[in-house]
């Protein structure tokens, strides 16, 4: 901040205001309280959050708390952000908030204006980068959290020959395959995607649908499971029954990609590098490109995070930083397959945090 | 929107994008994409999305899908929303988005600077209002997938006297209690809190503890569980081995504040008047007032959506609006208890759409 001549960051979002805070509650999940953690260049942040959430701030390391009864749709904290920020703005002074690439605004933007109103001397400018250098390195009680979710994780997908079966309908097998991950110790799996089809699934974002897996099939599930506050995201591919040559092709070239990814993976590898390591083993048997845009990125309080691995990513890797390799590709008639591990950049290289997958596509 | 002058809306948070489109998806749990939908006064919506989602948006009634390859932090779709609102803005038009109470901005704030920027005719109008008039009023088949997951709910509550018993941690009745959704068919079980301890609790809103549950304690779940995209969101009270005299009175009272709400909940009650019918009852046991700012709230595709049942809200209720009645309390020393029902508001009043508790704390 001092070098940036910010004199706070201003910050709304969930994973900020945990960051700074320690305040981790599922009660963002109603959007109707906006909550606010403001970290001045000097001393402690202050929190100004509806007062139903004070007793739970008092019990991290932020004394100063600021609250108001909410919901409050004429001044949902915007009176209480006037007072804390005016002394900035009288000065001419210039404050951060995140207003770049895989940010939002998690308040409404007509407070935002009014906020602006009020405060006519105030400088806003973007503090994305400042921010992101410092989530993208984890700690290591960080990637202990981590190792951890993964663990549970690759344990929920050794359970797949036992849960994944002929017959079974997708969507079941989406329900059974979360049970696994609370059975086994995940918080729980609020991410959990997937698709299965005859030689091949085409499709990796919409919900389960009811069609029983077949023989031939080819199934995979991406999972988001979480474990205090932390992610774990990696898929699986399986073959129901048997598994056609094609797709066991597919599943050889993502597993080389991702061990190219895993060898590139250092610190000082740009995420354009990784990128490229990638797929420069895929572009051998794909020639389509694909567009998912990019082959991997960053993990932690988030189901993605930055750095992204793809080409307008100039990033560096750093020791400690989590990310995940996932290399994707187009194949047959219409159909697709991706791959994913978890890992972390040590000083010596990657270290998987995700129980490697098998090089040849497993057949339940 | 011909009413307010508008030539469109610029739609961008899920439940909006889905509610006009039919598009369900997981994906938009990761930060990294904009999704946008633009619905013109005239013919059908344009959606404005990544590349990965347009297989999926092409299976939903919109015909215009307009694609870029997502991430591009250079560019995530402001070109291609400038090329669609320029001829909006070259005649000095109007278009609506969100920008009112509970609502926020999801698109990186910078990106939307860049656009107003780009687009200097343009009028932007707060359509919180006209799309929250639209919502709060469910369809048949919303009001069907939501009585399918609050059973679902209420089935789930019906096993906690198999599933929580004394010694048991906290931590381990959530994974239990969200295995038991799951069983009992809910997709996911995103939001589940709660609180335990002797004699009551004064925490609503914390992850669960590992603290086991002792005789004498009064526990609380709270669960938004999903069915299709659509999510219930009520609670229950028990007590572990015994119960004290002053929680069974609480929740007698909340029983009461409840049977209160229900008739009150009729067409043409304003949500002001339905918080005082609860209000009344709870006043005479508890004096202290609260702090949870409302009794009660919309539900639907959000785990909390308009209105708010409080001092500040005269939404006028309307037949085949979707409810909670969520009556609370403090009491003792520092303790708190909450109750929760869901209902849907037919011609004759509330109709209940999850089983209602017992008047009497349960004692299991």
């Amino acid at each position: 901040m001092a070098a940036q001549g910010l004199d706070g960051l201003l910050l709304l979002t969930e994973p900020e205001v945990r960051y700074f805070s320690g305040f981790h509650t599922l009660f963002w999940q109603s959007p109707t309280r906006p909550w606010f953690l403001f970290v001045p260049a000097k001393g402690k942040p202050v929190a100004v959050i509806p007062s139903i959430g004070a007793d739970l701030m008092r019990r991290t390391w932020i004394d100063d708390i600021r609250t108001w009864s909410a919901p409050a749709p004429q001044d949902d904290g915007i009176s209480l952000l006037t007072d804390l920020l005016a002394p900035i703005a009288g000065g001419g002074g210039t404050i951060g908030m995140m207003k770049g690439h895989e940010t939002s605004l998690r308040m409404p933007l007509a407070d935002y204006e009014r906020l602006l109103a009020g405060l006519p001397g105030l400088n806003i400018t973007d503090a994305t980068a400042l921010v992101r250098a410092q989530r993208m390195v984890k700690s290591e009680a960080e990637i202990e959290k981590l190792a951890h979710i993964c663990a549970i994780g690759s344990k929920t997908f050794a359970q797949m020959p036992k849960i994944a079966f002929a017959g079974q309908p997708l969507e079941a097998l989406f329900r059974d395959f979360r049970r696994e991950a609370l059975r086994l110790g995940a918080d729980d799996v609020p991410y959990l995607v997937g698709g299965a089809d005859q030689g091949g699934y085409s499709d990796v974002i919409s919900p389960p649908s009811a069609r029983p897996l077949q023989e031939g099939d080819i199934v995979m599930l991406d999972t988001g499971a979480t474990w205090d506050g932390y992610f774990c995201d990696f898929d699986r591919n399986f073959a129901i029954g048997k598994a056609d040559d094609l797709s066991c092709r597919a599943h050889e070239v993502l597993w080389r990609a991702t061990e190219a990814g895993l060898a590139a993976a250092r610190p000082g590898t740009t995420c354009r590098d990784l990128f490229h390591a990638m797929q420069n083993v895929i572009s051998g048997f794909d020639t389509s490109g694909g567009d998912i845009g990019r082959l991997g990125h960053g993990l932690g309080m988030q189901l993605t995070e930055w750095p992204s691995h793809a080409v307008f990513d100039d990033t560096v890797l750093e020791e400690n930083m989590v990310l995940t390799l996932e290399p994707s590709l187009s194949y047959g008639a219409g159909k697709m397959m991706v791959h994913e591990e978890n890992i972390v950049v040590r000083e010596g290289g990657a270290e998987l945090l995700s129980a490697r997958a098998p090089r040849e596509l497993p057949v339940i």
